[in-house]
């Protein structure tokens, strides 16, 4: 993890107790702590720094704030019968919005072979990738992603669209593919990385204050913009992600979420879940991924290694943080200890 | 349209009327014959000109080698009662295929709220957008994708990964919303147009024979790779599309379709259709994609001008072409008229 503050080794499990008894403070308990504590750890446990235990203050920030009800849980607005139902987030914890919305699609998916949910007038999800691995892990296909503020741009023009993170993940008994991919090509952490350390960023993944598309990490950060992948492509898939979400859910669009990350709230998602079960055969399914991955591991790469499928190098990294505790930021691990 | 022979420009009626006769005489009659010959022509009269009636003379070739089926329809193979099939292409008319495909979708989402089809064993679909345009003129919003062989590098390594065409559909009353975008930055067709002017691409969107990223069109197209969306991201993308359909269809992956363009047959899709009136009313959802658009229209953009919704531009062809004729190569619709 790159930081500025020392770092701290926390085994899992303490890090756990700490954190669940810090959600507990900020009123989230239960089985609902449990459950938040548990996303906050396990992303940091997958390598997903940014969206795990560091988030914990901006977290605690947004209940202070009001921005995050602790007390709400979706309700059901419409939807009965079918496959697909849209629910109110109710300014929740993002993060446990989240996780039920999925629970819900695959629940309808259990039923239908195929389940959706569209959920407005949530909360950031901190790490996407946990409900990918929430429906892999069960057995299931999915397929999700969440809006956001406007903060990507495809062709240097002031952001108009977000970078909207989308997860898709697939059941496999060797080790599940989950990709975890916002529509930017850097995030704001990492370039910000490449500007304290003085590199070029490795393509040019942003444009400078004059619009000028540019590897200077330093530009992006200071008056440029974070670029969409593949420019006017992403920017376009962000636009249909955002409607897509919104006219189901019936909740904000990216264009109504503000400006400013430290107030964003009232996010807009939409989760799919596919049971194969209605459709394939365990075997059948099993061998056909395993193939595409031998397929992958077959082919040259150019950094003389493997190529990577989605999701691999989270199993490695958990084993590491698992071994030798979690890495969090002194500062970050003080906070969750003191928080009231 | 960029074209290396002169052009003509066809009454869309007489264009139907031509392609009709010739699918004909390949042996597509009846309803399947107007259906395939209306997606060759509305695909030219939309301005997706190398998908269009410029296609056609691929597909010939392909039913007269066998690799396209003209009398083979799709059958089902797994899902009753549930909101998820899975069906056989059986190696029919591509296009044909994924039009019934999407049909189902939304027979299917017009039951259960939200429909998929996994479709294995089937043939370029020609147009992705048509499958969009189809669900969208019906009311209903779409997602779907096609594999296809292995012909998009992520870093420069040989292509391991399909350039997956990937469409989102979202209908509006003042204009449907529809993305149809491979996952290459640029088509072999666009980088090879770039190469003959002697220009750059407008950013790096390939890679050399030494697997270095350029903008160097010729560097592209004679012995480089065409690259994915966002590098990484893109090659990921593709990954987990190409493993989904695969996995859900039983179908090939992008590694068992081979390496030769003019030998790719038996890809593999996924369609997935959402009936909206299940949880949102129509009122509350044009009014939230308006909104987006409105949006969209109000910001800056670098070029000066107005900032575009996906699919807006489809339009303003349509009515361009329907004025002028279809502009169709002059030996294409030579072979059109003469093919037997």
């Amino acid at each position: 993890m790159s930081s500025s503050s020392p770092e701290v080794r926390v085994p899992f499990d303490d890090a756990y107790r700490a954190v669940r008894d810090a959600v507990g403070r900020l009123g989230i308990t239960g089985e609902r702590g449990d459950r938040c504590a548990r996303l906050f750890v396990e992303a940091t446990r997958d390598g997903v720094y940014s969206h795990g235990v560091e988030r914990f203050p901006v977290f605690a920030r947004s209940v202070r704030s009001g921005l995050v009800d602790v007390a709400a849980s979706p309700e059901l607005r419409a939807g009965s019968g079918t496959a697909i139902e849209r629910w109110d987030g109710r300014r929740g914890p993002g993060n446990l919005n989240a996780w039920f919305a999925m629970d819900r699609a695959m629940a309808l998916a259990r039923e239908h072979g195929v389940g959706a949910v569209a959920l407005g007038n949530t909360n950031h999800w901190m790490r996407g990738g946990s409900y990918g691995w929430q429906a892999v892990e069960r057995g299931f296909l999915a397929l999700c992603w969440s809006n956001t503020l406007p903060n990507t741009s495809g062709a240097g023009e002031p952001p108009v669209v977000g970078n909207n993170p989308l997860v898709v993940g697939l059941p496999r008994a060797a080790g599940p593919l989950v990709l975890d991919m916002a529509l930017s090509q850097f995030s704001v952490g990492v370039m910000t990385g490449y500007a304290q350390r003085g590199e070029r960023l490795p393509l040019p993944g942003g444009f400078d204050a004059s619009g000028a598309l540019t590897d200077d990490a330093a530009a992006v950060v200071s008056g440029g913009y974070g670029a969409a992948i593949g420019r006017w492509k992403g920017f376009a898939l962000a636009v249909v992600l955002d409607a897509w979400a919104a006219m189901l859910s019936g909740g904000r669009a990216t264009h109504e979420l503000g400006t400013d990350p430290a107030q964003e709230s009232g996010q807009t998602q939409f989760f799919l879940a596919v049971d194969p079960d209605a459709v394939s055969a365990p075997g059948e399914r099993e061998r056909m991924v395993d193939g595409i991955v031998a397929a992958l591991k077959a082919a040259p790469s150019t950094a003389g290694g493997e190529l990577r499928y989605p999701g691999e190098g989270t199993v490695r990294t958990r084993a590491e943080n698992l071994d030798h505790g979690l890495p969090i930021r002194r500062e970050t691990w003080d906070l969750i200890r003191s928080v009231e």
